[in-house]
Order: structure tokens, then C-alpha cells, then sequence
């Protein structure tokens, strides 16, 4: 037991620390204010692949896929990893520049894990390059698809081609005029037990009968330019070769998925949170109120000390997660991913909210990142499943193990 | 002690609900789509005027101005009054539909209680017609606005005029093309007793040197028509005669202006609150995960009850806020509508972040009204004052009140 | 609607806290430490005795029957009654000098409601005067009470007696040398419909068979001299005129003597809470660290605002509940009894453990009520229901209200 | 970083867990029910020597010390005896058994650091052998001792022997029969800077004018043996030599002594959470109400959940704390202690409260550890500094940290 990053991780925080000093910080808010602004909208903000193009130059490129990968990897373990996505978290849009955001992270793990050499080749690899994006298309409007054996979009196949029909919505990034390609989680077998109806299923964004009906707002934004697409499938027809890894192997490619994302996520909103402290630090140590500066009112060190408490034990947590994913996999790791996934939003929330109130008004409009981070721990309290299906899951997994022993 | 209401307040509930249900639920998600729309920022839903018309023909007009104002008022008290804000809540753009929209309530009172004849005659008589809009420019982004005596911009005689400087942010209704009148707060005499510096002036929004900036969103919402307008004061001159009651006077006028506000601020949230219930209960009786109706998942019926436990309890302590304000008077009120101001909008919070997690990704979405609600309360923990002013203040009274007894 | 007390309750409060001032409180500690110290354990006070009498001849007394009990009542409602309880208190043992103490209480209702002349005649008149105690067996330690379906007592009738066997704890009072008296709840009718299984029978705490088997402590308190019993009843034998009502109508009479139980409960929860807040006031108005007064740390009068929010809101929801009762009866009553049930108890908590915080060490040692309060409000997130179960029929009973409502 | 124990520490947790299993869980009822009986108040359960003379035998003793004190340690870092420490957590009297209790360890500590030779001789040794009991008398009941500058007590030299004067309380161990030997923390240097005045002096507890007053409850519990004693020294003399390090050195002393205390509470309280949700789950697969078993209650399952979630977290937490104690020594680590010092009793309380909840009148009772384990986790909010204290003094330091980091 060792609670110290080694010179691996600190020498790459270090690295990527310099590189947000020189080419993210300084053109943040430039940035935003161009994804926010209506008449962008769907526009990708012009300077970025050229930022792209300087993370790959300097290393900083594909970091999320583990060593387990072999080639493909850069080579970092999920828990050396992890500390780099907590800095790429301090920036809401910068994890694109490193080729590290969601959903595509998820997805070119799917493919490079699952995918057959030719929809590694025509998919995974410009994935990998940067030179497109991707959609997951999981959630659908009519059922509660936080129980994913809900999924009612059907995948059947006629002669050569699988046809699909469904709604999906939430799908993120299906706004962005990068996006070329989605993988697509529906039933193939409605007949098979509960696990094994579903498939996954990759469809380009330009196939007929894909229509894009509308982006959804979150809070009011719209998280230009990937967005949150819904999407209607009307006899959409793809390749058998399409499929991945076979049918009604949905459910087993979905729980690979996942683990490591979470890891990415929860890392991202560990990130926000601290950044939030740093600046709710410094709003503390400037503003005056009732003939004292804020950082003396008892109440705002508690606000600060108990953020600090809070944050630092989420870091732990997801760390020890990481670690016990590159030791034990995925599968052993699920009470504690799920705890991660439970921790991670609920802390950044509370850590988020406390900074955008100490900044007043200015805390919940467009001149800090602030509102933006709650809004996007929020929808992590939903996104790869509700809070409440993890403690569902993890509290029968907890009580049966407790269950019998001897105490 | 009697909790029941009157007949006079279930007959005018019963007319307002069937306004509802007639005019404007039906089209509330065509105007609130309209208000979202880039396209329609900061132009009025066609439509409003002649909805406006018609809830004055109905007699649901200018509710809230209190009978102590005689023959301006159409004679409700602020506990008869404060269950129709609550039903006016339901729904965030009905308010104007009734004359009843902050900030032009406040304004109309200050302008009944302090304004003079002219004054009246010139800016109150077209509010009173809903025939104009208004802005109150109170916050500014140099100082922390909660102490009210940090205010700087200047209001400085020159002659027969009042030459006003300053920047002020967060001026709700500053956008709308309706919006032609602001109150603004300044300091007319900085060198006098602190809470005898600060003046309240009006200034017609299409005098030269006030520029608005730019507007502010919150959370990404714009809250168009009206939205939050950072305005900046250069060298504005108005004629003296715009000065309200005298130099020296803008505390006092603040002090009368705030406590009826908050009876209807925190109303409205109680409404909110109340239909974000009504929602999620709606939902947890339809949908279905892991073989159970939502209703039957004891967690789902805790929220559900917890939901209801808080929003009766902010319910009945905002009505003994307006009991107490119609017998006694705002100023004795004053640590009773200090209670409300910091109960009604957590409690909204609690309640519509819960109907937000049981509606899934639809509730952090713009199909149902909850994300904008939450949005609204989240305003209110820091309009008119963050929750911290108020704690301490309260708390302060508190501590005296009991420090002395015997016990 | 009106938030007053009427002048016949403030003078019903003036004149019970002159009592208190007289008689109660100059004597509090002495009392308290008697009832703590081991040798005087299962004692009475030698004084109680006199103070009764003096309450008694003060007007003081049963006032907590209703007076739909017509001349058995002194003639206050609930909603009258409730704000008296409030008083009682703030001093953990005082209710029993106005011979107003649980189960005392409930069991003269159930007895004045249900009982025959006999068992009136017997056991009400005694209990009326003060001059005997009883008890109420209802929890069970081998089954989940608080689905009383589960009580597994059995009653059986053998010719012309009952005999009762079954084990009962948390049997308040039952340590106490003047019970004489348990209403025991148990099977008569296994084979019935579920509710329909139960009655109620009166047995004296003298008959044989019904053994104590041990005083049970609450987190260390003992709570003599009435104490919290386990009792053991093994064949024991009473006459059948001792069943309450008849057979298989135990549900029914429980229902009946818990609504105002808990109006009783919670308005002296909120009275242990209005004193807790005086109690952390004064000593935050006194106590000196870091070079400040308590009272000047911002964080110290966050605590004590919320407290008073979160009083000031209970005792509107339970004094709303006392009035639905009066008016309504306890029936139509029962989801705003839920929540009261639910909401008395954890604010209480809050608010005592604030106080108790505020009194370091002092605060959780024996020279405050402070821990005692703690604990005894405790008891009731536990006592006449636990929260979970109040949540889960009220989350239902909510839940369906709305489901059907065209919002 | 590396979250797995080393083979070292899981071979000495298997030990201890084997140690209990056949030593103290058979008994653990057996002593508590001695403990907590009236007649043997004060006295000490037969049994304990014997149970001492075993762990002594198994080398499971004074794990406490750690390795950097040489010869006198058995060689354990902070980091590795944590894990035992929260093994002896589990069952509340089981420290004592390995000479691993609470106030000895600091005092073995003071004296092991700072003691004279002839210090070591008369009162080290028979402490590192269990011979004898120490207490530490810190706090006064007139004072703030919270803010340790307040504190009163004076020490003043005349001739060759020091005379103390002052009232302290809350001195646990105090009341023990074994207990020989008191450090007592008092001002020798009033006029001296403010955190050079005070001074710690060895009192034997027979020495005339020490006067244990009375115990303390906590809660109503006595912690018989040791207990919570105050203690009024009036003319008290001793030897000059017995004063510790030199005068004006008390805040020295006092802040080395806080340190590995402060994690052995905070694993101790680890152990107690841990063991709650053991039962809580045991409780969850057992009971039935309203047809189900309770861990079939998704609210009862998010409970687990979270308890699972707040132990992990701050175990991690606490385990870092000690790494960083050890590598870098107290000081440095002093932010992390405050923080797991704020963190570990509030999780404990939380799980601790859930678990009684879910136990029912049992949970409240003499049956199960639970409520005492409240009690303790509720005292050590207070102990060594209430949260109060360590939040105000952990957010200056993260406000200083980050108020000039540009971000």
C-alpha cells in the first residue's frame, strides 16, 4: 500500500499540466463562448485541430487506452491514467484535444476489443487519428432504459443486411459535423433469455432512415458541437458485417465498455471539483462582505474544508479503482466501480454548488465553468445508468456477502 | 389558529386553476419551445397580449398588489394572494399573463408606496396596464452585492439632473423589447452614514449612456423575452425630479420593496415544487425497471413522501410569513420572511432535483419543466439576497432573542 | 386561515409556563439525578406525588383528552391541547406531573373509547387521577413489529378466560412500581383476514405468568422509573371481559388511539427542539474562542437559523394535523399524521445535535437535557412506526393522488 | 500508488481476526453486560488480565508504537498497524486487551518521546507492560478548551515542587481502579507568548488534592471501567522534575501526541462502520415486513449502498493519513489529519445511525453494539477538537494554498 503517484504519473501530470498552461488556459473562455453562442451552433470551434495536432505532437494523444491493448496503447495502466483525466476535467471541451473524450473513448475501446479487422480498419483507426468522431446510440424515450433488457429497437436481419427500427435519445455527440459513425444497442433475439437478446451493431450517420430529429438542451445547454442528439432509425439498413462480435452479445459488450469510462468520468468530475475548490478558494481570499473578507466567515472555511474532505476521498476511491481494474479486470471490479460511479457526481455536485454560490451571480452565469460542470455532474448522475440502479445493484452485493458471516 | 382557506381563496383558486386549464396549459410547451428557440431570443410570444387581455377581462389582474394600497389594489391580502402565486408558479412564463412578474411587481409597489404623482402617472399607470415592462438595477459585478452597502455606481447631482455611472449585472426583464423603464440604486451621498448613501432613481432604459452589454445566461437558459442583462451607466442624465422619496432614502425604499416579494418568489417555488411532485409521482405510476412499477421501489415512495413533507412545510411557513405581514407589517415580519427566503427555494431544489432523477434523461431535458424550475430556484438561492445573508442575520436575531432568557 | 393562537390558548400557555417557572424548573436537575443514579433505579421522585397534586388543583390536568370525550374531556381540541404539549416538553419528565404521559395517554383514550363500563369503572377512573400507570405490549423482539401483521402473542379463549403467551419489549413504563395495567396486543383469530387476526385485551401486571424479564436501555438510559420493559407471558389467564371491544378488532383500535398520540409525540419533540435552540443560543452568546464570541462565527448562526426554520416549519405541520383531526377526524387525517411522524422526530435531531455541539462535552454529559432529548427523539424515528414505514404508505397514498391528474 | 495491503499486514490482520474469533467475540457480550451493569460500575471485568497475558503471549501487543521508536516499538509503521486498529474497532472494549487503548497510547507516546529516563522508569514501563492506566486532563468546564489557549488551569513553581490548581473534565480512564498516573496540561508561563505558556506535568492520581469529583454519562453511558472523571486539583504539589520537556512546551507536546491518536480513533471508527453494515446486512437478509425481506427494499439496499460507499471512502482516506504520517512526519501531514478527523466520526454516525434503523427497538438497545458505538463515534465529534475547530483551521490552509494559483 502506497498512497504516492510514482515519477511515471508525476513527470506526465507535469507534462500535461505545461500544455494546458500554454494552450488551453489562456483560450478557455474563447472557446467557450464560441460553443455557447447560438449563430456557432453545431460549428466546431476553428482552432482545434490545430490543438489537436499539438497534443499528438507532444504525446498526448490516446492516453485512455490501457496497456492491456498492446500496440495500440500509448501504455499507461487505467490507475496512471486516471490522474491525467482528472487534469483534462479542469477544462470542460479540452479532452478532445488529447483524443480522450467520451463517447468515443468507450467506443474505440469496443472496437478495439471486440471489433473484427475490417471494422477495426474502416472505424477504429480514424477514431484513433482524431479525424472523426462517434455516437453511442443506447437510451430510448419509451422505456426506463436504465434496465437495458428494456431496449426495445429491433435489429432484425433480411438476407445480407440487418434492418433497424427504434428511437434513441441522449445519443452525445451525434450533433458534431464530425461524427460519422454509431454504434447501436438493440434486440436481435427477442426470443433469447433476458441477457442475451440484445446486439450491438454499427451504423454510419449517412445511412438512409438515420434521422437526427433534434438536439436536446440540458439545463438550456447544448453542449455545442458534439450536442445530445435524438435520433429515429426508420428500416435503416447496414452490412450483416455490421455486427460486432456476434449476435445477443450485446449485454457482454456493454459491461466491457463501461468499466473503464467510468474511471474516465469519474476522474473528469474529480477534476471539476477541484478546480471548483481552487476557484472557490480564490473568490474566498478577494470579496468583502459585511467588513470582512469571506475566507474569514467560519461558515465559508467549513464550505471549503468539508469540499476539501470530499474531494480527496472520491480521488482515493477512484484511483483504488483503477488500480483493482489493472489487477483483478473488470468483472471483479464492480462493486467498486459502481461505488465510483455513485461517489464521484454526488461529490462534484455538492463541491460545485457551494463554488457557484460563495461567486454569487457570477457563479451561475457564463463568466466561470462553473455552471457548466453542475450541469454536466448532473447528467452523470444519470448517464451509464442512474444512481439508483448502482446502489440497487451494489447494495444486494454488499448485503449477500455480509449475509452469512459470523460477526 | 385556523388552516383552512377562506371561501373567498378556494373561489378564486378554482378560477385561476380553470384559466390554467383552459389558456394555458395547453400551450405551454408551444411557448416555453419559443422561448428556447435561438431564433425567437429576446422577441415576445405573439400571443401574449392577447392572453394578457383575457385574464384581465377575467378579473386576474394585478393579484398581488396588497388591499393596503386602496383603490390600486383589487383588494387581496398577501395570505389571500399567496396561493394563487403558488398555482401562478405551476407554470414559469404565466406570471406575466397575470401582471404579476417580478421584477415589475416590486417596481409597481415602490412606485404606489414612494413614487410621486408624477412619477406615478408617467411610469406606474402603464405598468399597471401591463402595457410596459421594467428592470431593477440593484447587483453589480465589482463588489458582493449581498451587503447592499457596497454598491459604488454613483448618482451625482449636476444642476437640474442626476448624472449616473456605474455597471450593474443580473437586471432580469433588461432584454425584453417591452422593457422601458429601470429603478436604479447608486450612491447620491457617499460620505453620509452607511445606510444613508445609496439612492433610488429611475432612468428610461432608451436614455443615452445606458448600454445594455450583454445578456447573461444562467446554467445555459436565457430566459428570453425578459432575461438578465448586465448594463453599463456612463454619464447618464436623468432629471432630478426622477429621484424616488429624496437623497439617502434607497435603503428604505429597499427595505419595503423586498418582503412581498419574497412571499410571491417563494410561493411560485412552492408551486414549482408542487408540480415537479405531481410529476414524478405521474412517472413513478408508469414506468418500469427490473419487473416493478417505479411506485413500488420503497426508495422512489420515500422520495415521494419526503417531497411532500417539505413542501407542506414551506407551504404553511411562507402563508404565516403574509399572515404575519398583513397584521403586523414587513418590518416585524422581517425574521419571519428571512425564514421563508431560505427554506422555500432549498426546498425546491431538494424536490425538483428528485423529480428530475425519476424522470431520467427526459428530466434534465426540455420536455417537461423541471430543468428550468430547478434553473429558477437555483436563482433564488442567490436573488434578493444569497441564503447566507440571510442565515446570518436571522441567526444573529436568534441568538439575542434567547440569550437573555431564563430557562 | 390564520396563524394565531387564539386568547384562550396563550392564556392556557401563560398559565402552564408559570408552572413550569414555579414548580418544574427550579427542581429539573434534582429530579434528573435522581432518576440517573443507580440506587434510586425503578424509584419514584419522592416529590411527584405533591407537584400532581398541585397541577391537578391548578386546572393542570387530562388535558390532553379531546373534548369530543365530553365530560371525561377538560374541554380542548387537539389544536388546543398541541401547544401545551409543546411546553411539557421541554422537561423529558414533567408531563407526567399533568398526568398527560405515554402511554398513559393513548391507554385512557383506547379505555374511554372502547372500554366497557367495567374496565372503565376499574382502570380508566384510577388512571384518570393519576393514581396508577400502565403499560402498552405491542413490539415483539423475534418479528418486525412495525408490520403489526407479524405479532405473533397468541390470545386464546379457554372457556371462560384468555390465556395470553407470547414476549413483548419496549414496553414503556412497565418497570414503573405504579403499573398496574398492560393492554396487550395479540392473536386471537390466526385464521382471519390479516386485519381482522388481532385484538386487544387488559391484563394487570400483577397476574401470573407475566414476568419482566429485564429493563432495557436506550443508548445507556434507563428512563426509571418508568423504564422500557421485556416481559414474558407465559399462560397467562384473564377473564374474558377483559378483551377491549372483541375479537379480531385490535387493528381497528389501534388505529383509533394513534392519531393524537402522535400529535402528543411530536409537539414535545418540538418543544425538546424550541429549547434545544434557547440552550444553544445562550451558550453561543457567551462562549469566547479564537478571540470571537460563538454568536460572531457566521457558521455557528447558520446552525442556529436553520434550527428555527426547521422548528418554525414542524410545529405549522403539526399544529395543521391537530386542526385536521378537530375537524376531520384522525381517518382523513392519516397522511398528514404520517407526516408529521416522520418529519418531528429528524428535525429534532438535527436541532439537538446542533445544540449539543455548541455545549462541547457538556453537550452529550448529564449536566444539560441535551443528550437525553437526543435520545428520547431517537427512540421515536423508531416508537409508533419507524420513518420507513410512515414513508412507505404515505409515498403510496401521495403517488396515487397524482397519478391520474391531467397536469 | 498501490491500494492493496502487504503480505506483512494481511498475516496480521488474520492473526488478530483469529485472535477474535476465539477470544473476544465469545465473550464480547459477556463483558459488555458486566461493563454495563450498575453493581459493577467502577469495577473492572475479572477476566481482562488474563485475556492481556494471551495477546501479550501472541505478540499482539502495543502494535501502537510506531517503528520509529526503536527498541520499545514492535516494529509497525502508522500505515500497518491501521488495519489492526480497525480490527480492534469492532468490539469496544477490545483495545485494552493489546494495550492499544485510548488515553494510554498518547500518553505512552508523550513519555516514550518526550519522558526523562527516570520518567520512562517509574511511568513508561508499567504502561508498555498493562500494569497500570493513565488519564490525560486536558479539558475544563469553564472554558472554550476547544481553542487550548483558553485553558486555565495554573502550575506554578515554588521551591522544588510544582502546585496545580484548576478543574478539569471529560478525563477518560479517569475513573478506572488501575489508574495511577494523570498528564496534566496547565499554564506555567501566563505572561509568556500565547503558545508558550502552557506546560504538561505528571500527577500521580493519589497524590493529595486530586479529587475525582464524579463520572460523566455520555449519553447515559458510564464506560465502566475507565470512564469520563472530574477531577478538581486544589493545592495539588509534585516534584519539579515531574514536568515534561520544560515549561512553556505544552502546545509542543500536545500537537506530537495528536497525530497517530487521531488515526487510531479514525480506524477504531472504521471498524465500528464497518462492522454496523455487517450487521445491518445480516439484518436486511433476515427480517420481513409487508411481504418482503428487507434487503428486497431498494431503500434498504441504497442505505447499504452508501454506507459501503462513506466506509471505503474514508478508510482510503485514513490509510493515506498514515502513509504520509510515516513518510513525512506529523506536521507536514496536518491537513490530512484535520481532514479524516472531520470525516471518519460523521461516516461512522451515519452508518452506525442507519444500522440501528434498520434494527429496530434492538438497534436503540442493550443487544447489539450500535448504540454505544454512536455514542463513542458522537463523543469523538467533540474529542480531540470538534469539527468545528479542524474545518476552521483546514479551510484557511486550503484557501491559502489555492488563493494564488492561477487557474
Amino acid at each position: 500500500m502506497n498512497f504516492n503517484y510514482t515519477e511515471k504519473i508525476t513527470s506526465l501530470q507535469d507534462k500535461l499540466n505545461a500544455f494546458f498552461e500554454e494552450h488551453i488556459l489562456p483560450i478557455e473562455q474563447e472557446v467557450s463562448t464560441f460553443n455557447y453562442s447560438a449563430e456557432n451552433r453545431w460549428k466546431r470551434w476553428p482552432g482545434m485541430d490545430d490543438l489537436k495536432a499539438k497534443a499528438k505532437a507532444a504525446g498526448l494523444w490516446n492516453l485512455f487506452l490501457p496497456k492491456s491493448y498492446g500496440d495500440l496503447s500509448p501504455g499507461l495502466t487505467n490507475l496512471e491514467y486516471a490522474p491525467l483525466a482528472e487534469i483534462m476535467g479542469r477544462v470542460l471541451w479540452s479532452s478532445e484535444v488529447f483524443n480522450c473524450n467520451a463517447p468515443d473513448t468507450g467506443n474505440m475501446e469496443v472496437l478495439a476489443k471486440y471489433g473484427s479487422p475490417d471494422q477495426q480498419k474502416q472505424w477504429l483507426e480514424p477514431l484513433m487519428n482524431g479525424d472523426i468522431r462517434s455516437a453511442f446510440l443506447m437510451t430510448e424515450p419509451q422505456v426506463a432504459s436504465s434496465d437495458a433488457t428494456n431496449i426495445e429497437t429491433s435489429i432484425t436481419l433480411d438476407g445480407d443486411e440487418y434492418v433497424i427500427n427504434g428511437r434513441k435519445w441522449w445519443s452525445s455527440g451525434g450533433m458534431d459535423p464530425h461524427c460519422k459513425i454509431a454504434i447501436v444497442m438493440g434486440k436481435t433475439n427477442p426470443d433469447a433469455p433476458r441477457h442475451q437478446q440484445q446486439s450491438m451493431i454499427l451504423v454510419p450517420m449517412d445511412t438512409p432512415g438515420l434521422n437526427v430529429i433534434r438536439p436536446l438542451s440540458v439545463f438550456g445547454f447544448y453542449d455545442s458541437p458534439e450536442g445530445h442528439a435524438e435520433i429515429v432509425l426508420e428500416n435503416v439498413r447496414v452490412p450483416k458485417e455490421n455486427l460486432i462480435l456476434g449476435e445477443g452479445r450485446g449485454f457482454e459488450i456493454a459491461q466491457g465498455r463501461l468499466g473503464p469510462g467510468r474511471i474516465h468520468h469519474c476522474m473528469r468530475l474529480i477534476g471539476m471539483a477541484q478546480r471548483s475548490l481552487e476557484l472557490m478558494s480564490q473568490r474566498a481570499s478577494e470579496r468583502i462582505a459585511f467588513g470582512k473578507t469571506f475566507k474569514d466567515f467560519s461558515s465559508i472555511r467549513q464550505e471549503i474544508a468539508q469540499s476539501q474532505c470530499e474531494i480527496e476521498q472520491a480521488r482515493l476511491l477512484t484511483l483504488s479503482a483503477a488500480d483493482k481494474m489493472d489487477k483483478e479486470g473488470n468483472k471483479t471490479s464492480k462493486d467498486l466501480i459502481a461505488m465510483i460511479k455513485i461517489v464521484a457526481p454526488n461529490m462534484a455536485l455538492n463541491v460545485i454548488d457551494r463554488a457557484m454560490q460563495i461567486h454569487g451571480g457570477k457563479g451561475v452565469g457564463p463568466d466561470t465553468p462553473l455552471a457548466h460542470f453542475f450541469v454536466a455532474a448532473r447528467m452523470l448522475r444519470l448517464a451509464d445508468g442512474p444512481d439508483e440502479v448502482h446502489m440497487y445493484q451494489l447494495g444486494k452485493s454488499v448485503i449477500n456477502k455480509h449475509a452469512k458471516i459470523k460477526i
